[in-house]
């Protein structure tokens, strides 16, 4: 975890990384309602999959809802290579996430990383997340996903 | 174009936008030079092909400079649905980006739009962009990329 502050407080860096924990904690329950609590009313995705932008809270949460019987039925959330820059009233990351599916070792879900970016806003004294972009890379002499499988 | 001024002065954001039109004048011009002058040295580069991560000005540049044959001879630098957050001493903005070919219709750059995140920090009093996040969205059933023709 590299965090880069430039005139921020320490307690809103400690703050946005209690909120990542805890999005961690709340993916890995399955916790919808406190998932999406962190997330600001015009939060704009772009998703691994299409469509290519996921506008607003509520079509955001009809996403994770969609994706839920997907997930591996126990899985550890697991952030690699965050990297945390805070000033202000702004903050973004960017790093890698994965679920690791636990008794499920062929699950679709251990294949690859996905890449994140995350950009947070502090709206009425609370941070929000307002932008979420996540994908994978493309090789682009086959169109094929190419999977992030271990990190540099 | 949609902006989101918090704690800004209004010429940060007429600033970081003049950035992005002179980024887009600099790409179709191909030049290098000018395009990486607004870069951070520790620019962190999500591309939409592998290697996952690009770290770094010159592997940047080197990155750009591998891709330069496979642009259309002559394009169009496009932006669209351009979202601006300023704040301080930080900024971020998404949409979507194009290199529309002129006289090559079936160009594979005129296939689809790409997402774009864009990270920003000023730094010595020059906004420069610390990591960007390029992808296209993937259809899970088949793994391969799914265009995006159309936006919405």
């Amino acid at each position: 975890m590299s965090t880069t502050t430039a005139q921020s407080t320490g307690a809103d860096e400690a703050e946005l990384l209690r909120l990542v924990e805890e999005w961690r904690n709340n993916l890995e329950a399955r916790n919808l309602d406190r998932l999406m609590a962190g997330y600001a009313e015009d939060i704009v995705l772009f998703d691994v999959k299409p469509p290519y932008k996921i506008t607003g809270k509520a079509a955001y949460r009809a996403n994770w809802e969609a994706c839920l019987p997907f997930f591996p039925t126990q899985f550890k959330s697991e952030h690699r290579d965050l990297n945390l820059t805070v000033s202000g009233e702004l903050a973004f990351l960017h790093g890698l996430h994965r679920m690791l599916p636990i008794d499920e070792p062929d699950h679709p879900a251990g294949r690859s990383w996905v890449r994140v970016t995350a950009c947070f806003q502090k709206i009425n004294g609370e941070w929000k997340a307002v932008h979420e972009h996540v994908s994978f890379p493309m090789d682009c002499t086959t169109g094929l996903v190419s999977p992030i499988v271990e990190p540099i």
